[in-house]
């Protein structure tokens, strides 16, 4: 027992990503199941279909598991009331302030992480109440913070000047890296990138096989003045390239963005038009398991990282 | 022992980088007296100098110490013979291809080490037949690869598809992350920033005061245009930050760095007006020390790390 597997009330230190478009019930479950902590995207859900999904969620397991919530999302308060009234143990929030909800959430019982990419905004956190933070290094798919902080940096400079649980993210998709994070100073690892390859991920198949696809290289963190993002380099990401080449406005590349871009890629599998978002350790990642397979991969190369010999 | 330091016949498997302006004799004999691996930072001396600062180098230790060279470098044939003649055990060579003079280098008993920033490099590497090869991260101060990948990615990465030994670079200043390095397939490290700041170093005190003042987020890799370079956020920078919003050509961006900006930073200490590179890890270095107390510093790091009992 660790910090984090205290505070979550789980076995081992592995918290899912809770990744629009890829974090329904079926993979939540799986994960909580397999002893780690599964968290639902309500990023990409409204209201009542992050309903259905906790309910589905419910039956599928006895254990805990909990829901990221993108503070900019529209329909927060929604999803808030939701959260509260299914009694929810925990909420990763990200993308907005932590004073503003973590007060309420934690009056009625409900645990807050916050997300950050910076030891800036984990101090923030720390000042807000939450009860730990995912500290987020450069590598990580998806939206991004503008400093670029990886994790090799992040965590222990974060380590160093909080006391607060640490979860580390980015880059993690092997039990070797779980163990680096922890030495790095992390109390538990989220990952997203290969549980978006897994077969219980709600994401299309074909979204699923151009992450075993990826090589390194393949991913691109880009439209760093709306929010960054670290996608797939697909048609999508060159188009905003070429609009970058033109020299596009701000407003031009809103415009280019449109609605409905990730899910179009990630949900719909449109491989050309669509945000492919994933990180950096997607070049690790070469095939689909489930997350029983994950789980077992991921702590037999744990187990055998920390039986090898290290010497200075 | 392992491959590493049975390679370079070193006691440590901690090589100091050999950094432009920071790494003269002083530097480099004071980490290879310690039992790492000192380099002399050949970019930036003229033959005449480099020859002055290897008959130094010797003078001040009998152990093994190489020298780093940039394979763009105008004077880099001088260089080589220089080597040759001087008969230094060990190269590790950057900015160009490996292929052009491994075999020469090699068949005058000089051992080659790389530096790649991507796991297509590595293999170029490893077939042109070098002796091993440093995976340096994004995180790495001053010259950087494209494709922008952490050490946290790289190196389990490179350590799957090449068989040769692996040295980490990039982010690495803290006894901590070597044991981190080493967890996600490392063999070595290459430590820059942490021994830019020491006693030794070449480079100018206002220089390393700014190290030691740089927190998360003050540098940034910048200049992708011509080669991407990770620097401090200085007037200089944000200079170059102007450029681009005027939508600089790549001939004003290189008229704008001009030449001798390196210099005029580091060594000179022109905090204004210079180039001042160095990595994410600036941000963990709090005070300029010796290089005996980095070694002392990292050792016991390192230590207490591996005593941890680390679980999942």
């Amino acid at each position: 027992m660790n910090k984090i597997t205290r505070l979550l009330d789980i076995q081992h230190p592995i918290i899912q990503g809770g990744m629009i478009w890829n974090s329904g019930w079926k993979l939540a479950s799986a994960v909580s199941n397999n002893g780690g902590l599964g968290l639902l995207g309500s990023g990409s859900m409204y209201p009542d279909v992050l309903r259905e999904h906790i309910l589905k969620c419910k039956k599928a397991t006895e254990k805990p598991f909990g829901v990221n919530l993108p503070l900019f999302y529209s329909d927060i308060e929604e999803h808030i009331k939701i959260i509260i009234e299914e009694k929810i143990p925990v909420v990763f929030t990200s993308a907005g302030s932590p004073k503003t909800y973590t007060s309420l959430l934690q009056g009625h019982g409900v645990r807050v992480v916050h997300v950050v990419s910076s030891l800036k905004f984990a101090l923030k956190s720390e000042e807000a109440g939450v009860d730990a933070i995912v500290a987020e290094g450069f590598e990580a798919g998806g939206h991004n913070g503008i400093d670029e902080t990886t994790t090799f940096c992040l965590i222990p400079n974060i380590k160093k000047h909080i006391s607060l649980p640490v979860i580390a993210a980015g880059g993690i998709a092997t039990g070797e890296q779980i163990l680096a994070a922890q030495i790095l100073g992390a109390d538990g690892v989220q990952i997203g990138s290969r549980f978006a390859a897994t077969v219980e991920a709600s994401s299309h198949e074909n979204f699923k096989q151009e992450i075993i696809k990826a090589k390194e290289g393949d991913t691109h963190l880009t439209l760093k003045e709306l929010i960054p993002v670290r996608l797939i380099k697909n048609k999508f990401y060159y188009d905003v390239l070429k609009a970058y080449e033109n020299n596009a406005s701000q407003e031009e590349l809103k415009q280019l963005l449109g609605r409905g871009r990730a899910k179009k890629g990630m949900f719909e599998g449109n491989l050309e038009e669509g945000e492919l978002e994933i990180g950096q350790s997607s070049a690790l990642i070469d095939s689909i398991l489930s997350v029983d397979e994950v789980f077992k991969q991921l702590i037999s190369e744990y187990q055998k990282a920390l039986l090898f010999k290290y010497s200075l």
